[in-house]
This record gives C-alpha cells, structure tokens and sequence, in this order.
C-alpha cells in the first residue's frame, strides 16, 4: 500500500475541511449542483478527449500503483546475475526453464534459449519497453487532462452564478451569498486537480520510471548474457542505473555464486 | 460510431443547461452578438492561421473519426503473419497478388514484390509514416489553436460590453444586467474550448497514435519478411507493440497455419 | 494571393467592429494615446528583442507569403522524374543544363553534374534545408513574440489608467469612463495577438512546413538520381511525402516518358 | 557554503518584511489556519506527487548542495592529464591503485585496470551519467512541483474565505478585513514559490549542470587513456568544457609533468 | 553598437512616460518602497536561481552583445576558402602559422597543423562548439527567469499594499489612493519583464545563434581542409548556412586566388 499518497490525501483534505470549520459551517461549501458541473463536466471532456478504453486503464492502473509495493532496483540485478552464471554454466538452453512472474524478463529468456539473433532480440526488447512506455503515458495523460478540465468547468460553473445573479440585482442583500455559491465550483474545480488529479498523474509518472528502471536493468542483463559477459562486467553495468549510495555491494565470490 | 464522445458531449451540456435551468431562465444566457464575436472571431482567426484547405481536412477527418470503429491490433499481426507465411511458401513475388484496403499495406506488399532493395522499402515505408504523422498533427493543431482563440475571442467580447457598459453608468440598476451580458462571450469561449475544440484535438491524437501504431506494425512486419524471419520470431516481435494482458496468444500451430 | 487570410482578417474586424457599433457609438473605443502605448511598446519590445534586419525580413517574408500561391508537390515529384529520365539517358552531366527557377533544385543539379561526391552533396543539401528552416523559424518567432509583447503592453496601458483614475477618485461620477478608458489598452493588446500576431505566425509557419516539403521532396529526389534508381523507384518513394487521397497516380509508361 | 543563496534569501525576506512593516503592524500578515492550509497543503500533494523517498532525497540534497563547495572543472582536467601520462607511463594497470573520493572516476579507473573492453566501459559510464541525471531531475521536479502546489493552495485558501465572508456579509464593516485576511493565503503561496521553491529548483539544475560537466570530462578522458592519446591531445579535447577565458593553459613541458 | 536595442529602450520608456504625463503628475507613479520590493525582490530570488557568476557572466555579456558589431558569415567564408587554398597549395602545417582573433578557428588549425586525427578534431571542435551553446544558455536563463521573478514580486508587493489598505477600510476616502499604490508594485513588475529582461533574453538568444553560425562554418571549413576538398566543393558547402539572397557570389577564379 502507497502510505505516502494515502497520507496526503488524508491530510490534505484535513486541513482543508478544518479551514472550513474554523470559518463557521460546513454546509455552506456544500453545493450539489456545483459539483454536478465540475465533476460532470470533467468527466464529460475526458470521455470525449480519451477513447473509454484508455480512461478506464487510468484508473485501475492508478489503483494498482497504490497497491503494489515499489520493486527494490537491486533485487532485479541479483536475478540477472543469477542467470549470467546459470547461462554459463549450463549454456543458454537452460534459461528456457526459468520461472518467474515478470512477463519481460520471461520474454527474454525464451528468446535468448530460442536461440535468435542479438540484433533481433535487441529489436523486440526495445518494442515491449517503448510500448510500456508509451501505454503508462497515456495513463498519466488522463489525469494530467482531469486536472486542467477541473479548474475549466469550476470556472464555468462560476460563470454561470454570476450571470444569474447579476441579473436579479435587484436585491443587493443576496448578492453576497449567491456569489459564494458561484465561487464555489471554482474552489471544486482547484481542489481536485491540486489535491487529486495532478499529484496522482505525478505518482504514476513515477511509477512508470521505476518500471522502466526495471526493463532497462533486464535489457541490458540480457545483452550480457548473449554477449557471454562474466559476472563482474554485468554486474559493473547493471550497478550503473541505481545511485551509488543505494547499490548493494557484492564480493567476487557472491558474484560467482549467486 | 465512437460512444465515448457522442455521450461526452450530451451528458456535458446537459449538465451546462441543468445548472442553467435550475438557477432560472436560459433565455438568459442566449446573446447572438455575443456568440457571433466568438464563434465568427475564433474560425476567422483559424482561417488565417492555417490553410483553408488544412482547416478542412481537419474536420472531415473528424468526423471520419468519430464514424470508423477502432482496428484491433491484433488483427493487423494476424495478417502480417499469413503474408510471412505465404512469403515463406511460395516466395515473395506472391505478395504482388494481394488486396487489402489498407493502402500502407498494399504499398509495402508491393515494394517488397517488386524486388527492391531492403534500404529502400525502409527509406518509403519510414517516410509514409512520418508523413502521415505530420499531416494528423495539423489536424490536431487546427482544433487546439481553436480551443486557444476561442477564450481569447470571449475576453475580447467581454472587454467591449465592459467598455461599453462603463461608459453609460449613470444608471446603476442596469450595471447588473449589462455585466451578465458582458461575461456570456466569456462563458462561450469557455464552453467551446473546453467541451469542444481540446477534447476533440484529444479524440484526435489518440486516434493518430493508434493509426501510427498499425503502420509501426505493419512495417516490422514487412521488415520481417524481408529478412526472412520464421513467423514464431515475428510474432515475438510484432506482439511486443501490444499490451501484455491484451495479446492474443497463438501456438506454433496456429503461426504456421495462419 | 492568399484569400483564406484576407477573408478572415476582415470577417473578423467586421465581427468586431459590428458588436462595438450594436452597443453604442464606435468612438468610445478609440484612445489615441492608449493605441501608442500598445502599438508603440510592441515595437520597442520587438526591437531589442530581435536584431532590426530579422524584424524586417519577418515581414517582408509575411508579406510575401500572402502574394505567393502554393505550390502543389506532385508538381515538384513530376519535374524530379523528368530529372531521373533524363539522367538515365543522357548522363548524370545533363543535368548541368537545366534552368529552373528554385534554388536549391539548380545547386542539387550542379553539385550532381560537378560529380561530388553522394556524401558532401548530402551534406550540403542538409544544411542548407537545416539553414532554410532556422531561418524560417525566427520569422515565426518575430510575430509569436509580438503575439506577447502585445497584451503585455496592453496590460501596462490598462495598470497605468488605472493608478491614474484610482489618484483622483474624488469624483465618482467619473470612475466608469476613466475605468473604460484603462481597459482600452487591454482590448487593443488581445486584439493585435488573437486576430494579426499569432494567426500570422502560424501562417508563416505552415508556409514554411510546405516550402520544406518541397526541399525534402528534391532532396530524395537527387539521391535517387545519385543511386541511379529507376522511376518506379524514385516514384514510389516520392509519392510518400503527399497523402495517399491527393497523390497524382502515374502509369508506368508516364513514368518512363515524363 | 552558498553564500548566494543565504545572501538571496535573507536580503529578498528583508525587503518583504520591510515593506510589511511601513505600512503599519506586521502581525496583520500572520494567519495561522491560513500558513497550514499553504504549507500543509504543498506538503500533501507533493506527498501523493512523489515517492516519499524522492522528496526526502530532494531536500538532503538541496541541503548538501548548499554546503559543498563548487569545484572547479580545471582540477579535475589536471588529474586526468595525471592519469594520462601515468598509464602512458606504467601502463593501464597502474590505474588500479589511485585512491580518489569521486566515485565514478574511481570506477572508470577499476574498469580500465580490469581490462573491460572499450564499448563496455563506454556504455557503463554513460549510464552513471543518465542515470545521475535523471535521479537529479527528480530533485529539481520536486521543487518546481511545490513552487506550482504552494500558490494553488494559496488560492484556494482565498476562495474559502472568500466564501465565509461573502455568506456573512450583513455587517459591511467588518469586509475589508475579512478579505484582507482572505489574500493573506494567496500572499503565502506566492512567496514561498517566488523565494524558496522555484529558486531552489534552478540552483539544483545549476549544480546538476556542473556535475555532470565534471563527469562528461572524466567520461573523455578516460577514452583518451583507453586509447592511448598523448596528453596534449587529451588536454585539446577536455579544455573544451569549460569557457576559453577561464581555462588554466598549461605548456608543453607542464603537461607531461602532471 | 546594437542601435535597435538603444532604440527600442529609449523609444518603449518614451511613450510609456509620455502616456503618464498625459494623465496627470509623474509623481504618482513613484513609489519607493514597491521598487525595492520588486527590483529587490527579483534580485534576490536570482541570486538563489544561479550561482553568482552565471549571473554576472550574464549581465557582462549582455554588455559586450551590444556594444560588439554583428559579424558577417560571408567574412567567415571567405576566411575558411583562403585556409582552403593555403593548405592545398603549402600543406597542412602551413596553417600553423596563421593568427586570428577568433579562439576557435585558431584552435582548429592548430589541431589539423598537429596532425591530429579527423575523429579526434571533430570531437574537440563538436565540444567547443557544445559548450559555448550550452554556456551562453544559461545567460538568457537569468534573463528570462528575472523576466518571471518581476511581476511575481510586482504582484506580491501588491499583495501586501492590498492586505494593508482593507485592514484600515474606516476611511473610505482613503481607499482609490491606496489602492493606486499597491497597483505600482505589479506596474513596475510587468514594465521590467515586457521592456528589459524579456527582450534582453531575446537578443542574447539571437546573438548566440549568429555566434553558433560562424562557429559551425569554421567547423564544416575545418573538415573540408582535412578532407582536401576543392574550394569550389568547400563554398557551396559553406554558403549553404547563408539565405541565397544574401551569399557573396564567388568566381571560380576569385575561389582559387582568396
């Protein structure tokens, strides 16, 4: 579970509900149809600017990336080593028995025990990570689109309040009110992209490179291995991506024997 | 027909006219000057900006978008698959024999039996697709810019019933109203670009991306047969463009059958 | 001439000019010294920012866009088959004699029949489409900026009146025309940019990505004649940079005798 | 020590509380639901933004980056013409032996002594170097995301007072100061992203900048040794970083002697 | 002397004062303190942005961009033709003894009169070349970010003006004069960015572009000296980078004798 996320959105809405307290009741930041526009309409632009299909992966993936927990970079590189010695030891047959749940580095191996060439593998590894890529973006554009259509229709929302209350000026005691009402699609609309839509974009951008990181350590692992590479070289490489304080050290015999 | 934008647009503006409705009269926020200043201001700034015939491409494109059904990837790599096959069986001046709407295809098919040169069907194919990327752009383009002008021509309405409006103040009771009237070109350009004109150039890029994603595959695919790769490794390859959980598995069997 | 940009300056002044006439007299929009300040700060912004010969050549070339038609690509692919033919019978030194008007298809011709080698002629062909495009690209930049500096003058004007009118509030039966006074500038900025500044440099703009297309056309047109390809050849690959629905379709006897 | 940052951040604090306290008490700019709602607010989208790890790392890092000293790129182009003349001298395996703090010139060093191949030890350090990039950038993202957080949530702190005061307008008197208080969050937000987020950012990206320069003239100097260039060569190619007026010329004789 | 830059200071102060005096006393448009804010303010948050010296590299360089002539490319042309028939007709070490104000240039025919290797050339002069572009970068960075910190610090000064005036609203006489003065703060803000940091960025932009030109024709002059290109195949190359109607058209014989 992403606690970070989970906290944040707990205390933001805290501190912002606790500032509507202390300034009297709460009711008055309640308005149905306001949120009606802004999420509505919000929804409505995002269903006509993403096909459904595209919005409805948004969102799982969103679910999924505050539920699964961050890979730690270095256990990958632990498994890459594992095969560079397997895959001398035993020739690169032997990959074609690995069990393990990441699709990729499944997808490598077969296609290194097949036996294909390396400018093909290269090819196709780099199709799969690109595609990711490019997949997880359309992710992070949905709700990064949220976030401006938001603050758009509050801002709509407000337009609307105030043509309608300008029109019966006649009562100048209302017009306080009324035009709280209206600036309150506006507060909608800026609260949830500031709070909801542009933070969760953020985090899945973040999600997206730590993937990536990943697919990059397996790639290059896997050049290693067809390129008969010893552990210490691999090893060298792979501890390349990761920042020098948080790489796991190893000896040349835990290289050997992982 | 494309569900997601027809129901975007009337679920939004139902929304719009709801909240209008519930706050009183629509004939309120009906002002003709006012929607000729933005609308007639935002095409004429577009006819400048863009070629007329650009502007016009840009909508009938889509319109074609939101009529044609989205391809599924999936069967483009079946195809791409069979003609491997047929390449591989009978050579590759069968290609020459056959017929799919898809004029990249036909083009690639073409070349391929034709005998040119592997760099050359590259160097064509790369430029069919960069090409078709560029021209799409302009279309997104064409509907961006609009959604750009759009809020530009709704402040300059605004600006003139203020201007307008201050001028003859000497009758406070009628500044509500004429302030209302002033804000409902601003309204308009609002609404235009944010239910209209930006979704639309979204609707558009996602659909030029999956275009792109057809000629990405079917270029791979042509490359393949070139080279003379057995279909196993093709559909390794090929099925590296699609999402994990949305390929279409097929055993050794089926490649060879196809 | 171009007409889509003449058309949509005047419909779009008409539009404008007709709301102000609807609301009252025209003369309330006009405010001499609130034009200089816009018009006037423009300029001088525009002036430190750009060397005064890029300004000139911004316009000189804007101008000249509106004057020159297009020119229609499968006209330039027919005269670089013509090219290929004739290379093809009678020598690459045939080509010494040609006489066209564009430039840079006669330096193609020259460097062909000078017998440069394939790689100093890529070379030089690239930078000058390289040396074409940054060029084009400050006059797009020219009339981008002004498209800022404009409202950004605008508001100047606006804050200036403001701070003026806010001095000598004593009166104030007087707040609404001095108010309307301020916002003048704040019109005339918006004004410039959405309907002159920004149109126009989006025009120039697509005038440059047509003049390229037409450079990159002659420029695989002269490699082609280089690798000696034959028209069907050359053809094919020229035919990509046009889509699909607007290529002139060429027998191959039209090939042979263009 | 910075000694620009502190100077900028006591000196722009200064002047702003100065000008506070012209214009009458400074305790009518202090509002404690207000200051939690801005800085609780950044605090909790930028929490859901990031992985907690990046934000933390972010502002170590922001803190060591103002304590460090800037080194300058002259020493670390002298060490290498050491390194230089030293395998030239006693050969590659000689560089197994230097002791130095920079990790990265440290492992080009281990990777020359190894005996890596050329296009091994060239692909690891560019790694190093992106990927020290990137996890920069994140440092830098994680600032300006806060200078953008930081006056959204401002502005929403003035709608919901705004709101409060607009349903309690019965007594006019007390308006001013209501909204007075209502702009304080609005005055937060802004100062924190215009004086500490946002320049904070662009000192990160300066020092990245020049850690990278540092490790781009490791990275060419240590292909220099594996290819066994002479020292005055070495000297032409990494004096190139760095401005001409403030390279340290060496002669002929200082070079060999290093 | 850069006269447009002159010009358009002069010309944007003259009609911006002028439209004050128009409206009544200079006076009201000074306020001291909302200048300290503002120019203060913006130093400040610079000198947190950049490291000291980028910033006063920036400001003398400013200096030198108007104080030094535009070159003209078709000088450096002409320079680069005569090292051309120099080194054709004395060899390569001839162009040792050449002597030249231009760093660059002088370097480059030191390294080819060394003898060292084309790649290793290329490499250097590609550094160098890198490096200014990337040095003269961050100079229109401090500009363009003071561009942005001026009406952020205007508007915080305003802020703070407004904050004072509606705690002590008892006096509404007082109130039109207050407000005027806050207003100041965002009027200088806007008046710094639109008329000298912007436009200053700007031209540096377009100086280092011009200073880039000369630099890559020494570069592509270099190659063709190492490749004993003729003269004639070395100017077309050379006056590629120059817009047609601008090259200095050169004689075959004028070639052979610069």
């Amino acid at each position: 579970m992403d606690l970070g996320t989970i906290f944040g959105i707990v205390a933001g809405l805290a501190l912002i509900v606790g500032a509507m307290f202390l300034g009297g009741s709460l009711s008055i930041f309640v308005n149905v149809p306001g949120m009606m526009i802004v999420g509505g309409g919000t929804v409505a632009a995002t269903l006509i600017t993403f096909p459904i299909g595209d919005v409805f992966r948004a969102f799982t993936s969103a679910w999924q990336v505050l539920r699964q927990p961050r890979r730690d970079p270095n256990d990958v590189i632990k498994i890459m080593l594992r095969l560079t010695n397997l895959s001398r030891q035993q020739g690169l047959l032997a990959l074609a028995n690995i069990k393990t749940p990441n699709r990729f580095l499944q997808k490598a191996a077969q296609l290194i025990a097949d036996g294909a060439e390396e400018e093909m593998i290269r090819n196709t590894l780099r199709i799969e990570i690109e595609s990711l890529k490019h997949r997880h973006a359309i992710g992070h554009d949905v709700f990064r689109k949220m976030g401006t259509f938001a603050p758009a229709f509050g801002m709509l929302g407000t337009l609307i309040g105030l043509v309608q209350m300008l029109q019966k000026i006649s009562d100048p005691s209302s017009l306080g009110p009324a035009m709280a009402v209206a600036l309150l699609t506006t507060f909608y609309g800026s609260l949830m992209a500031s709070l909801f839509f542009l933070p969760i974009a953020g985090k899945l951008k973040a999600r997206t490179e730590q993937e990536v990181l990943t697919l990059e350590i397996i790639f290059e692992g896997a050049i290693g291995i067809l390129e008969n590479n010893n552990p210490l070289i691999v090893y060298e490489k792979l501890s390349s991506f990761i920042a020098p304080t948080r790489r796991v050290q190893m000896s040349m015999k835990a290289l050997r024997s992982t």
